[in-house]
């Protein structure tokens, strides 16, 4: 069991009508904020004009960025970032899901330093030292990005998708989360969200190292949740309890508590990620195709004590059969749940994607070597993981 | 389900050896540190000079208040808040278990008022508004107080034991939380410790409130857990596993994140508090004594399904049994666990306390009117749960 510090400073307001405490809480930063968002959605849903009247009532001198696309682009960070500078923007307000809050991230270290920010990313790895404080309005349930200390931007023009959980001065230092936000919604993009907060779970649940097994029961309880109550929202948009244990799940899937006393790389997520970055599908779509293919792959005598765990603890799989037995059933409810129950798609090729860049994806997933993780994936790992999703 | 606002900027140093980090979090605060513990068995087990030369390492001037006691008293707080103002003391450095750091608490908010620290618990209530900065290195997995914002001080003179979750300025900056610290508590402590922890899970998780299944899912991890590893942690002291699990535990039950959604008072504790004020025992042991006779009297038709609940997720109890027996059973593992497994005293009689202060002890309880909570108590209903402990 390793060692850790913990040490998450966001504040959040849940629940409806928190919106009144958005001006208190920019003013503490200062006059002048940097309103970021994505293609619109938030006009058409009123929310645009809630949160420019708190800024207003709070005296604060507003300034916009919009257009922030999904797999969020270097191209936004570089323009969010000479934006700050140019204004003597004081605080950063993203509104919008995990793209926008991820871009705004990098916006705000951006605004702190000389050099291009996609030398954060690049072969360069410039240290994020600094950065301007950000407060998130959470507008979709999935990345986990309101309260976490990373992000991930994709660069068209190289074909890459980096993601790096960085600095804490990149942590929101205020987050809104309000469940009737995410009403609207749609069913797709909740079943997305859905296989991304799962994603960020099995990324830390699927480990043989010895762990804390307080943390182990929580992530169980979040898996049971999603399991739970990601259908009940894709049929009642404006299911509250089902909106608000999906939205605070969201956030506890990745904001480092559960990953306590753990040191492992991710898998899935660095393999979507290159996926993404060449055929910029959503980032939960691409996991969910990943996922089952990748538990078949490393599934073993060595780690079959952990599929055994969870099929019995998150699906109440019979524990009186076979390990292995038990560990297919359970990958089998995965399978069930991802492309029957929340009706995602479930191949590359039925998204188009055929195996032209399966070796190229491959290589940059494991940087040429290996990837490290649950169980460690060279290039022909890989590739064999990304032909069986096709 | 409520609104809510979660703010817990604790920062958590976990594992063995993290004390090299203390001096440096000390030093943010200034020069000048009180280091408060209670009866001195940190000097027998050498914490105390691990501590000490880390505070001299970072080049701060020492000054000390030892003494405090288990249920810590107002005299103890009244001492250490003078020595802040006489000495000029910039951070206070609790080390031990809930007694030591709540008292700390109140010596640093006293610190910052000119009136007596008994009036922020008598019927003047006076506001908590600042306190000095607080850290603490905790040596006993139980009151939570490590990461909480409350405590709970007694005045022996009036008889009174008067818990108040108060002010974030209460809350420890940063808290050195090292499983190995732990192995010397007796086994009698860490069965206490274990019944205090599950008497906070209790308070919040028996509610008819509509709630977050995800914060019930994590509430049920953390009982098993606790039934998990606290007889382990009884016969093997120095059991890593089961000492790191209890004190994370410890932490999570109590600070604030489990209640998310519901608002609630407290039942158990409320009452507890008084038979401590009045006989000065154990709180963790007052509290086993207490809950299941508390469970007993407010099973009910309209409250079973919590027990039902609690009886299948946490016990494994089958669930294809009337309501009602399940509840019972639930109750009966309770018990068993208490004070079969934890073999804990199972009665008051056993501790010699008898019917005398019953009626003043309940009246202290419900103030008078009626303790509201799970279900709402008046003073009879909270006699007669006394005397169901006889």
């Amino acid at each position: 069991m390793n060692n850790f510090v913990y040490n998450i400073p966001v504040k959040v307001y849940f629940g409806e009508n928190q919106l009144q405490h958005l001006g208190e809480e920019l003013a503490k930063y200062g006059k002048r904020v940097l309103l970021t968002y994505g293609g619109g959605s938030i006009k058409r849903t009123g929310l645009y004009d809630a949160v420019v009247e708190e800024i207003k009532k709070a005296g604060m001198e507003l300034f916009e960025l919009s257009g922030i696309e999904p797999n969020p682009r270097i191209d936004s960070v570089r323009r969010g970032a000479q934006m700050c500078k140019d204004h003597n923007i004081d605080v950063l307000l993203a509104v919008g899901g995990g793209s926008t809050i991820d871009a705004t991230k990098f916006m705000a270290a951006g605004a702190k330093v000389d050099h291009d920010p996609w030398d954060f990313f690049n072969e360069k790895w410039a240290p994020i030292k600094e950065a301007l404080p950000i407060v998130s309005v959470l507008t979709l349930s999935a990345t986990g990005s309101e309260m976490d200390a990373g992000g991930v931007i994709s660069n068209p023009e190289t074909h890459d998708k980096i993601g790096r959980v960085e600095s804490p001065t990149l942590l929101p230092k205020v987050s809104f989360l309000d469940p009737t936000v995410t009403y609207t919604v749609s069913p797709y993009q909740t079943a997305c969200g859905a296989a991304d907060m799962l994603s960020h779970i099995f990324e830390v649940y699927f480990n043989m190292n010895q762990d804390l097994y307080m943390l182990d029961c929580f992530m169980e309880g979040m898996m049971k949740t999603i399991i739970k109550y990601a259908p009940i929202a894709m049929k009642e948009p404006d299911n509250y309890e089902a909106r608000a244990n999906l939205m605070w799940t969201s956030s506890w899937a990745i904001n480092g508590f559960v990953d306590g006393g753990k040191r492992q790389a991710w898998s899935c997520h660095p393999m979507e990620h290159e996926v993404s970055a060449y055929y910029d599908i959503t980032h939960g779509l691409g996991l969910a195709i990943i996922t089952p293919r990748w538990m078949e792959y490393c599934l073993s005598e060595n780690t079959v004590s952990k599929y055994v765990q969870y099929g019995v603890n998150v699906f109440g799989i019979n524990p009186d059969q076979p390990a292995m037995d038990i560990a297919r059933q359970a990958i089998e409810k995965t399978k069930e749940f991802l492309f029957g129950t929340l009706g995602l798609t479930s191949t590359f090729t039925a998204l188009g994607i055929n195996d032209e860049h399966i070796p190229v994806m491959a290589r940059k997933s494991c940087a040429g070597g290996v990837l490290p993780g649950f169980v460690p994936l060279n290039q022909q790992d890989i590739e064999t993981i990304f032909r069986n999703c096709l």
